[in-house]
């Protein structure tokens, strides 16, 4: 076994090894998950569009494993305690049409890179640069923006529907995130004490009241991302 | 309209544009299809392996698109009419285990690449090896050799009904490609003129008893493919 310890962080319950466990997983579901919602898309272009930013998912997924390869820990080891964890939100969050499929690329997904950069603030230099070079979407707000706002032009009363998915979203995705945080003591620590044990100041961290604005940031991101979309209050 | 001949090689029916076109979409079916069958596979680490055949698979599409729209073509079309044809291939060898979709991913896809480069060699120098540069599969013989190899090993009473699924993935293949020549005049018209309307020599073409050559070494390949997976006779 590689996962016993092999360097300083190299031991499972690690929270270095668990973001870079769970996020690798992300991407990998990610990456299955945009491919198979891509089949709805009614143009081949489309379909094009959203199988690339599944592409890039994958692409991610393999530099993580990279990483975690690299201290000395079993990939499959740091990624299994999270699989059934993300498999549930896909299964309940998943999309029936194809601007649904473009809103969970951009709203959920947006939401929930938002979170893993929250926490990799915590972390390390190198793992949270690594981390926040995984989490850029690169075009992927311009995409989205333009297919739902084209689609609700000639059907303004799908919004409606649209914000309720992107609220469900939303609710499994905060609920997902609390039985991860539940059951790796690992991540509810670094959160808590803000990285205290990897010897960052208190600064960077995020105790109860940096708890907040964290979530406070989270919900603004998610407020700009529902506007930009035209699904907004 | 830009598909309508605004270069030389621009037009629809034109050999190099419906070669570029089926390769374009077969690749993004292989993608597609590659990502779904990731999802039988063993372990994480495996599925990671296919996952990741299939994002190659996508940046491949993602360069013939790009060398479409260069020539003044829109991709869409000339993807369009080879949608259904690749659609029936893959519904017809749907995968139903992991060493299957190993299988396909090797032997199916391989031969399928054997083909194309053999109509590549009828066509211009840069799109010939354009389109050599995106047959390229790193890495898979290797994989799928060890796959197959393990699980036989394990199993050995498996081999026949593999060998079975590769025959019924020869045959399909064969077929839908008659299909693609039956309907496609100018695909046809390059393999039995041996590319001499580009202005080729017929040393490089491919007549009747060039054809047959092509045959065989399209069959050749293909034996040391089930050779090598342990399936040959």
């Amino acid at each position: 076994m590689t996962a016993d310890g092999a360097v300083g962080t190299g031991t499972i319950q690690d929270p270095v090894v668990d973001l870079l466990g769970v996020l690798a997983y992300a991407e990998l579901a990610a990456f299955d998950h945009m491919a198979e919602d891509a089949r709805m898309a009614p143009t081949l272009t489309a379909r094009a569009a959203l199988s690339g930013m599944a592409a890039t998912e994958f692409t991610h997924h393999r530099t993580l494993v990279e990483r975690i390869a690299q201290l000395g820990v079993d990939p499959e080891t740091a990624m299994a305690p999270f699989v059934a964890v993300l498999e549930t939100y896909h299964s309940l969050t998943e999309p029936t049409t194809w601007l649904e499929a473009v809103v969970k690329a951009y709203v959920g997904d947006g939401m929930a890179a938002d979170f893993y950069r929250e926490i990799a603030a915590l972390v390390d230099e190198p793992t949270c640069e690594l981390i926040r070079s995984v989490l850029v979407e690169a075009g992927r707000a311009e995409f989205a923006v333009r297919e739902v706002r084209e689609a609700l032009t000639a059907r303004p009363a799908d919004a409606g529907r649209l914000a309720l998915y992107a609220r469900r979203l939303v609710g499994e995705a905060i609920s997902q995130a609390q039985h991860v945080l539940a059951d790796r003591e690992s991540l509810m620590t670094l959160l808590l004490t803000g990285g205290v044990d990897l010897g960052r100041t208190a600064a960077g961290g995020a105790d109860l009241s940096g708890l907040a604005g964290l979530f406070a940031r989270i919900t603004d991101q998610h407020t700009a991302r529902m506007a930009a979309l035209g699904l907004g209050n």
